[in-house]
């Protein structure tokens, strides 16, 4: 662990930068990772960002303009970045090389020389607000927009218990700044593919209530899979807990022959971990999940037979 | 216009207050009724709260603990309220009575001898929050709770235009005082009634593209209104803007034999009022509506012909 200080001492005084996201990159890991990136820019330095994936469309506005000559890279930094198999082909090049991690993730397990890391902060880009400002440069619309994104995204817009007074405090900054956040929000939270309202429409179809309706079961099937991106599936899983009196939402997603995987969600009366358990998974108080190898009925039958059990109820269904 | 002095002294200085709230209440007048409501009885004062529903089982824990003992009335406030028509049957008794009215409509038409009102604010709980201050109330978990639920519910949770830097700010502060924001926004935008899912999966049926998938239409039948609250409703004619790449988002919702609303949202690109003057009605330049009496197919193509020439291409559809 290091302080903030060091790190900004250590960037103005060093050049010649590689800033690495994870594979699948996020709002917070684009945002983090082309904010630090700008600022650098702006101090003089040679930068660039590298991820093992393409930057999805929707975050095009936070790379527009940042270029960079080439150079030979001499410092490693790792943004938004928890473990190093999570560089996914990055990993082989340059998951030892790692001089500096900037993270948010209490469970973080990057080894490095330097690991700026603050496990109350929403997102990467909260930390990285407050680097930014240490390192002497001022937080223009483009650093502003890119921090706002990863803060709005990883926070559910400003929704789930991760958000802080502090985080607030930090999306005012931004607004002054000139980050144009109603737009961001809109792209982010608003705007469904077509892939995306096909897959609702399907899962929509496909619940199914037990319990006195206590539980419900969403099923994403192969067919749903195949049309759509991980992208387009993100969040399906929390649907199932949204449900008005629903107590516990599993999901079940086919994975191949006669195999599903099972997140559980539950509100705070119900331990999904515990469910989990009793089939040889694991996870947290209110979301878990575990394999079951067997054809669908058999699968939501022993899912539920685990839940009626963990509910203290008679499994009729 | 007065200040927000001058109403902390008024209130002060006198006691047997009534707060009205408009009819249908959201969010934000709750929040600012029974936010005002528990300060003037921790300032001592005697005080009730007036609204022609029943407030919705949802907004409960923010009446929780508050009672009064009877009294004679002797002041009458209405917060959040733009226009006494919205009172519903409270206007005979009260429209003509209210003394001070708190809000943040710009198109506020309350006459009464002191109005508050910042149109800058996202919700009247904003404005609230300043004037409890200005009382020199202490803002407890309870207020806090009530002032967040306004501010949330009416800004998306901090996702619209409305939002700004000091929206946050307050929105910290409040977090600070106690606010669970957390559980707020679970239950206000992560909570959907089995109605409310069963509506979005024929909505989703339900949706038609045309103009090469620039514009959709979608379509809300007598059934759904009959199986849903209008309160389940909520939302949904954003629903067809907030597909990728849709430009011009119809919603046509029965209103009688061959007689239908449409409701028209569409991307800064083009003019919904321009598309519902057409046919009759008008709005805002990206939310309009208008009513048409045709039957359905005949409705759609006369408001899709509307659209054609209004987005300046030949309408095959």
């Amino acid at each position: 662990m290091t302080d903030i200080r060091t790190v900004a001492e250590w960037l103005k005084a060093n050049d010649n930068y590689v800033i690495l996201m994870h594979a699948s990159p996020d709002g917070d890991a684009v945002g983090s990772g082309y904010g630090l990136c700008r600022a650098l820019i702006k101090l003089g330095k040679r930068v660039r960002c590298l991820c093992d994936d393409p930057i999805p469309a929707r975050y095009g506005y936070m790379l527009s303009g940042v270029s960079s000559d080439e150079f030979e890279p001499e410092h490693v930094i790792a943004v938004d970045l928890a473990d190093t198999k999570l560089l996914g082909s990055l990993q082989e090049g340059y998951a030892d090389k790692i001089e500096l991690c900037i993270d948010h993730h209490i469970s973080n397990r990057i080894c490095c020389p330097m690991l700026l890391l603050d496990g109350n902060a929403s997102a990467a880009c909260e930390v990285m607000y407050d680097l930014i400002l240490e390192l002497g440069c001022r937080i223009d619309a483009d650093i502003a927009a890119c921090l706002y994104t990863g803060i709005a995204t990883d926070t559910g817009c400003f929704k789930f218990s991760n958000t802080s007074a502090s985080t607030h405090i930090v999306a005012a900054r931004l607004i002054d700044a000139g980050a144009p956040h109603a737009e961001i929000n809109r792209v982010m939270f608003d705007t469904k593919s077509r892939a995306r309202l096909e897959v609702e429409r399907m899962v929509l179809d496909s619940i199914e209530y037990h319990f006195d309706n206590r539980c419900a079961i969403i099923t994403v099937t192969d067919g749903m899979q195949n049309m759509t991106t991980p992208d387009d599936l993100e969040g399906i899983t929390s649907l199932s807990r949204q449900i008005e009196g629903v107590e516990v939402g599993l999901t079940f997603r086919h994975r191949g022959p006669d195999k599903y995987k099972v997140s559980v969600r539950t509100l705070e009366s119900v331990d999904a971990s515990a469910i989990c358990a009793r089939l040889g998974g694991g996870g947290h108080m209110r979301a878990a999940g575990c394999e079951v190898e067997l054809p669908i009925n058999e699968a939501k039958k022993a899912v539920l037979k685990a839940v009626a059990e963990e509910m203290g109820i008679s499994c009729k269904d």
